[in-house]
């Protein structure tokens, strides 16, 4: 395939600046943009089986006759274990990958974070490059530098910064994508659109039928557009002190319910979900207009993401949300949209309120009076008095 | 006991600068500078079995009534594990240490850097305050940030650079310490004196006495004076790009050999050797006058530190040079001091000059005329040539 055009979106932060390269055939610069951005020294590729299944004779084509050594993991959240930390750092050891080496992380989110926690730990860490090839991962986890693995049902809790020197988001490796995990990962485009670009949200309400086809046209539009946005917050807040705080949009609820679901939702609609609960929660306490809740809602209906949580316990949701909450910094905040293409971290939630949107995420039939419903279920539980902050 | 006044040295990192408060009793303000520069959130003390028996009670006693939870980890390097840090991530875990919270180290070096390595990512790093119990680390490990884990018998192969937001160094807590220990950890503070500070040299040569026998008014000055470079270096060049690289002084031959004795050698001793490896190299090879040398080594010897390496095999310790360099850089390159009170990263050292240099710190007799034979070594060896980088 003759690669079409890159789009190159740069991530700046001052020595450790890196180039974000997304397009159609963008694997087949990869040899050439690692030896520039990572070095000559040797590379481990970690990858996952399903992965390493569809595109591994690729990627192994393109730099022959050089044989890259690979970690072949198992495909999941399963593996971003303890185990499989050690299972990289045992392969870094035996290939003997010093300090002028480097990673490859070829797949989606969970390898990224592991590889990535890997490379950013090995001799205090080592250059990282970044090949998502999942929707997913090209507009979210790849950017930004936070790796880790999960411990204890906490994810993410053992971790680090440890950001990438080269990122390359191929478009053409999404064909391979299951459809539901491709659907899934809409939720996070419409996460952008909604937190910072209105225009966004436009295009993929204007073009839900190409984009949900696959058009690789529309596609590298819309994984540019949010991989801007991502370099934009990365940029502006490399650890989370501030407004990176905001892509944490629907994330508080979506974990909650991802972790609760066992499984049985993707991140990416258990995000869809969570997104809905926070502009309920936000036109409940009157923090925005019902026609947010309007455009987003409707949105998600269009590109198919789910209404509904399937049947789950709403108390041991809410008690897994403020599980989290309370081990993170101990307050019920949540990132809101006062308006479409604008977040911003709102004052604590009262228990009332969260634990009435939950009730109308999950189980029973859901339909457009889902917002009136949490508002109503709100009210009654919390007497219709609020807990200023 | 009353504390004395306490040096504060800071280490110049912008936004996370810090301070290393340095004396008698300096321990008695722990909880005020815990609260001051690591929050009100809860910490949980890391320590080992030793320490924890001489001074657990006092630490205790500090922080009454509130109760801090401990990990008390078996002594040595054992506990710079996988296991072991999986064990500390548990009991942060368990004790719901949250981003708010905090890690106090109260040990030496080992307990130092897996703690830190737990604090560097936990959460993607949470605060870590280090109270080194040790000389070694109270004028070395605990400032500077780096942390980590061994692997697969190489040391810190796994780790991170994370600061502490606070180093308490309490002079009082080296009077329990074993003395070969203590006699160790001085190879460390001559190492400062030659690459940076020959006035501290001549201090620790007319101070001997006293120093030897812990007079806490010159351990004060000599620790402060070592955190003071270090703090210096380490604001300079925090990731060890540059300059940071001569704290290696020593350290190259010292690494090997260490590694080499299975425990026999300390590794302040096995520093000593390594020095007098490095002042070797430098005099056969034209780098530094033979009086640079010849002021090292009387004073290792009226440290007390030793003049040769129990009986190893010199082909194992440079095969371990060798491969230690190739996982790092390739290269047998090492830190000189032309001069008492300088340093500098020569270019790299032919593998004769080495050979030789090693197999005059091993076995056999020892004594004035080491540097000599070392020379007539290399260049029997080398055949007189040498090798230009």
């Amino acid at each position: 395939m003759t690669p079409s055009r890159l789009r190159t979106i740069r991530v700046e932060l001052g020595a450790r600046s890196y180039p974000i390269q997304i397009g159609v055939g963008a694997l087949d610069r990869l040899p050439a943009a690692i030896a520039r951005h990572a070095g000559r020294g040797a590379g481990l590729v970690v990858t996952d089986r399903n992965v390493w299944r569809h595109h591994g004779a690729t990627l192994r084509q393109l730099f022959a006759p050089r044989r890259l050594p690979v970690v072949v993991l198992p495909p999941g959240e399963g593996s971003k274990s303890a185990a499989a930390l050690d299972r990289v750092h045992g392969a870094l050891h035996a290939h003997r990958i010093g300090r002028d080496g480097h990673v490859i992380a070829f797949g989606g989110g969970v390898v990224g974070d592991l590889a990535g926690f890997a490379a950013a730990t090995w001799h205090r860490g080592i250059p990282l490059v970044m090949v998502p090839t999942t929707l997913l991962a090209q507009v979210d986890s790849a950017v930004g530098g936070k790796v880790g693995i999960n411990r204890g049902g906490i994810k993410n809790v053992i971790g680090a910064f440890h950001q990438p020197v080269l990122v390359v988001a191929d478009i053409g490796l999404l064909r391979t994508l299951p459809a539901r995990e491709f659907r899934s990962a809409l939720a996070e485009v419409v996460k952008y659109g909604m937190i910072a670009d209105a225009r966004l949200l436009q295009r993929v309400d204007r073009d839900a039928g190409p984009l949900l086809a696959g058009d690789p046209r529309v596609l590298v539009d819309v994984v540019a557009a949010c991989c801007r946005i991502k370099a934009r917050v990365v940029s502006s807040d490399e650890t989370e002190r501030g407004p990176r705080a905001h892509l944490n949009f629907g994330h508080t609820i979506g974990h909650a319910l991802e972790a609760a679901s066992d499984g049985a939702l993707r991140h990416g609609e258990a995000v869809a979900l969570g997104m809905r609960g926070a502009v309920r929660l936000a036109t409940v306490s009157g923090r925005a207009p019902e026609a947010v809740g309007r455009t987003l809602e409707s949105l998600l209906d269009t590109l198919g993401l789910p209404r509904e949580a399937p049947a789950l316990d709403p108390d041991a949701v809410f008690a897994k949300l403020k599980w989290d909450k309370k081990v993170r910094d101990g307050r019920l905040r949540f990132v809101l949209t006062p308006s479409v293409g604008s977040a911003s971290v709102a004052p604590p939630m009262t228990d009332a309120e969260v634990r009435g949107v939950l009730r109308s995420l999950i189980g029973g039939t859901q339909g457009p009076t889902s917002a009136a419903r949490a508002r109503k279920e709100a009210q009654g539980r919390s007497g219709g008095r609020r807990r200023r902050a």
